[in-house]
């Protein structure tokens, strides 16, 4: 059985940011429907590992110092406080910190002196939508930040290999990041699979059912798929500026990693278009099928009526009542011996010769 | 409730220069119908601030001499000598003019030796229609000078920064010429979310009612977008220009403010572009709604009729005046015992039979 | 009241050149249908200015001599012999004077070592229809030399302001040529803004009503848009050439003119794409509007025949003729003392019945 | 009159080479149903000039020592030794010779050290049907070889021009190459011309006849224009290159001419696409104009429908049968004085009604 | 007669990696469903060559010491120890071997400091469906690896001549890795002839029959062409850089043979944009011809209906029973001597008038 009850449409996203147009360029503000922040700490060194919950971004400090590689990793962006707070203790600019609040930015990616930001954008299936979900990540000489929107994301995984010994390859940042962005990554072909087996799905039903439905959910993969191809597209520009461009804090055996992660990237947006393509020909079908259709019921109606409306008549035209006795002429073939007969067969003629019109037609087979 | 009411569509605009095509290049002329100049003057140091109406272009001068930002707002362009004194007292150049008093430009930067010329457009709405007000910027070592079509614009903000202190930063006049880009291209966000709700209503006044008028809408909005389109794209080269071009009067930490500004032009350039591309599919809704729409109406219509055209034609047959008496051939069927409920019989079973076949054709559900 | 009507179609212009594919480059071969030339000249130095028309091509010669300025204007391109003298009196390149002969070229630039040689095509509005006539202009030390293929032209403006003095500016060739060049592409302004208006005169006889005729207008309007394309685009390319190109003919001073000269050409361009695309969209506007004039049409007659087709059948059932004697079965109906208003009954029941199922389905308002 | 008949459809050319994928590059094989070859050898120097045809590849080599230039016309690929004796007598390379006997090449220019091997593609009109036949030329410092699929090219007039005196300019093998492939470039001026031609009759046939052969006219078109557009892009991808690339065998004189040639290849390309979007807006103005007429087909039905169906219920209404006698109310209406007329006055009314009603929604005029 | 029985859709692939988001880069996982793997060793010098079956990929070590060339040709991925054991003696990056498992890459090219890894797609003809299947080639100093999907590819012809001697040229790797490929690329052409005569079939299939199927075969057809689009154009850009780039594995003669190889893919992308322009031409086809058949199943019904539904009205005009002995005004046409004559000439009458109206309109010739 076909299942396609996805819920209508999500609410419709703040696409500009929160902040007044005009005002100050790096002020940091919350959402008001943002969810409040919960902060995770992971720093390791070759030997161990520790794994924290913090509330008080200060604690970071703690960290920086004692841990060649600190993963700060914080899920919600509902106070700007906090966000402030990190800022500073890390060095982050402020306008890095107000896209990091704005959390509908495009991906990017930008080079500071002491740090690279990239926004990226993570794909998120929830009850048989697709959207994208932001992640900003902060790159220092010692430290991996990361700011969601909402708890839950694709990173398990990375904790898993994290926590494992040898981690060696890990104590560069440069490789966390690269894991975290090829896990990104990669989570974009669940999404695509779902995509695709949606269009397959619709096909079916057109050419089942053909469900004035199916032209809505059409429409809305359409919506979607731009969603995620506006995600998509800038984060490949990102893992090639990342493979190509000279940043000191991206070492050469990581580029190696991040141009396999580029090819991933290359093949998203190949499969993406691909379907952008299957989607508008999803289009086209049903609006054949529905012509075809039309043409199919018109046929009926045709065949049934160009029949019938002629016998009709010739019924019809024994039903008068002209008077045969004040005249001769008036309607003789009622009184004829055999004029029922004949009236018969001539309807049977009429009929039988729309038939062989239609057959030579091709409307019937 | 929809309410989508707005108005059918507001005067089409000159396109062209209003000056004859062949003339003197770098003639000033206002249009007729631009509004009367009114100019204000915001002059400020590090510690004071003063903020003036002024009517006479000639009191710019003394601004200038002892503050170290003059911005002066011209809001109308309805007299072409104010236009010419500013320009002369500040060294403007005489096309730049010209392009100021026809106030129909793309988007540009201009670099001259003593300032810097650039055009940008401000987004209007206008109940419900959407279009572009031309905005000039000179931005020259200490002043920075504005032209505006009509009173009203998007820099109260800006006004607002500078009047607070510390304005420090005000005080170079790369910072306030980006400060007022910054306000006009953070005010395309309100204006495309206004564009994505009316998309989203015209899709569900498709779905529910579908309106002839919807097409209409969805045209007009075409119409809208390509006008913004016009507007964005150049201005994103411009900041593009800003930001890596070599010009002397930008200081690299502007730049940097430029940079994030020109994030947003491209990303209000990728919403736009997904909404054009939405909007194209919206008619494609539209037509394929209308086909389905259609397809049904057909199908009420054939199968009633070919239900019933048989049906009367049966009661018709019987409904021939032969004179049964003339012939025993003639209608014996009116004079059997059973002939009325026979004939009650055969017609329920072409009924029946028209019924079941629409039944398997999923005509009926 | 809406008036559209321009002429059907102008006489198909030839494509190719006349010459015979194969012959030798560099014949100037008239076409048998060019109009014979007329030729006027104007020379002018700084105090001076004389205006001739004149009938022998030799003698230019002596302007040249005498005059710091010359400029030859040439209508009709019906006598070879005349542009191949004044070929070989300014030494022009051959292939160049064949170019001339053929007025169907595409805007170019090409440099030759003593002049440069540029073809513009030049707006042309008549009656109602949009095309474009040749202008082959060569640019030496001290003359312009245009060509154009008939009378009437849009240089009137340019030949004012070089009859009023001061015209310093005009004694440098390169100057003239920009004025020129610019009165050409100015003169696109009026032709848009032409067609600008039959875009919304089609738009508002489509909503009204609807006529075939409207969907010829949009194929013509896209053949004439195509063809302003063909002349506008590469014309744009010629006029970057000219500012960014080392032409040693082309002084600084004249290149910041056609900066502004090549600005309005983006601009001609921006808009004319627009207008491709709303033109599309008016066809997609015409084939949903027949879409859904469509559906009205069926509507109505959907109605009315699923009403009183059941309606007919049972007046037709009640009109049969068993004979009610012969057996008590036969149309009982018939004879009861309740039995016609019953049947009327019946037949109001099935109208409101259906009456309300449309009303339920919202074909009714 | 009308007159489009051309034949269906030649036969589905084979797109790949003929000998198997995955056999040793540089295998000169003959297709099987090539002609047999014909050579033809036009020797010139200064003064005079021989034009022979020979049977024999190795008489070329006495050409080619006693003459300047020497031009090789190989006219049919149907013998496989006749390409490799001549590729070995002048030492042109195995691949090449390959792609001349593959006769379905696309266009093509490869410098070897040698000599300089072209490959163009010749269109051909034949029964009103387009198409493209290889030529593949090699230029050598004293001798150009030509090989063509079939008897019939367009260089009667290069043949001409070379026989007369003076032809100092020819005596360069690279002016000979040009001349050659400025008469190829100049063949399709005309065949644009039939496509335009067509192009216009079919838009007469839709607005006149609105025929269905016109939709397959407009596909073979759009096939047609597609194997143009395969052969003339890459055409001037070549002929940019021999005007830009420094080939040594191709002079500087010559590259004047050629960048001649590349203009009117662009203008080609430039018409082409031209032809094909009006080719894609008469399948538009196609399906518009079958939505208008069926449009109008329904307007009849609908109003002829609409008027008597509800006229023929009222007939069939006093056509029942219920026995006046049995009760006073059953079908009084029969046995009043004013019946008849009174129900002919509500015929009527209920016609003038619907009538109006039409004219109100505009659907008779 | 037209056979297109190709089965409805071959099981969807999976388009991403079939280990986890977000698992260790280089993990070299089979595939569950994965074929075991066949090994095949082709080793050979100047005078011998030896062809073997090996079941431990240890036994290639052998074979490289020996040999100048060895081929080892993997078919099936079933076994990720054998991937990870060649991987090892060969030294091959585990990146690299990761995609070899995962059998959906994108053709790509990536140089290793000792060997240079190639994926390419072979196509695949299955029943009437084309998809295709990766080919995994590494190419070091003295061997070419290739890792196939399944067993049966399009090697054949390279075998043969590899067995055939002289097989100097087959001694450089490179060539061999050419051959390969170009093997590879040529096979496309089979498969687009075949797609050619589908799309031709498809048409005439529309042209005669307007079968509902047509509509899923074009969009099938759209499907496989989108997938061999994904798979050639990376190949073609793979080729591109063979050609160009520096890389020292590729010697200067091969480079000449992949140049043709080069120019064949473009030859590929040529036809299949074409082949995808006509496909979505076909659509085009179908929908017009669909509206045509429409238009002519709606006259036939308009005809028929707008003749007899008057002439049914008449009929049933003289139907009612209206009680002419109660009145002389009632129905006294019933007693009129040439009553029925003159009623069945007024039928005659109206319908004479409508056949001329159709025949006026064009609808009946």
């Amino acid at each position: 059985m076909l299942n396609l009850s996805f819920s209508v449409r999500r609410r419709r996203p703040r696409i500009g940011p929160h902040t007044a147009p005009g005002s100050e360029p790096g002020t940091v503000v919350a959402h008001p429907e943002a969810l409040p922040p919960t902060m995770r700490v992971i720093a390791c060194g070759p030997e161990e590992l520790v794994e924290r919950r913090i509330d008080d971004p200060r604690a970071i400090a703690d960290y920086l110092d004692k841990w060649p590689l600190t993963w700060v990793n914080v899920e919600g962006l509902g106070d700007a406080s906090v966000i402030r707070a990190i800022g500073e203790l890390l060095g982050l600019h402020a306008l890095a910190l107000e896209d990091v609040a704005n959390a509908n930015q495009r991906p990017k990616l930008e080079e500071y002196p002491d740090n690279v930001f990239i926004i990226a954008r993570m794909p998120q299936m929830h009850e048989g939508t697709f959207g994208t979900e932001q992640l900003a990540l902060f790159l220092g000489r010692n430290f991996v930040v990361t700011f969601q929107e909402r708890p839950g994301d694709c990173f398990e995984p990375v904790r898993k290999r994290l926590r494992e010994t040898p981690r060696l390859r890990f104590l560069q940042p440069d490789y966390l990041a690269y894991a975290l962005l090829d896990a990104i990554i990669d989570s974009y072909f669940p999404v695509l699979e779902s995509v695709g087996e949606r269009l397959d799905r619709i096909e079916e039903e057109i050419v089942r059912d053909l469900k004035r439905e199916s032209v809505s959910r059409i429409f809305h993969t359409k919506h979607e798929l731009l969603s995620l191809r506006r995600a998509i597209w800038p984060a490949r520009d990102i893992l090639n500026a990342l493979v190509r461009d000279p940043i000191p804090l991206i070492s050469d055996s990581t580029r190696t990693y991040l141009r396999d992660c580029y090819d991933h990237a290359v093949r998203i947006i190949d499969l993406l278009e691909s379907y952008r393509e299957i989607n508008a020909g999803l289009m086209e079908l049903y609006q054949s099928t529905v012509g075809h259709r039309m043409n199919e019921i018109m046929k009926v109606l045709t065949i049934i009526a160009t029949i019938f409306i002629p016998l009709g008549f010739i019924a019809g035209l024994y039903g008068m009542n002209f008077d045969t006795e004040s005249s001769p002429w008036n309607m003789p073939e009622l009184g004829l011996y055999w004029g029922y007969p004949a009236a018969l067969l001539l309807m049977g003629a009429v009929a039988f010769g729309m038939l062989y019109y239609f057959r030579r037609k091709r409307w019937i087979r």
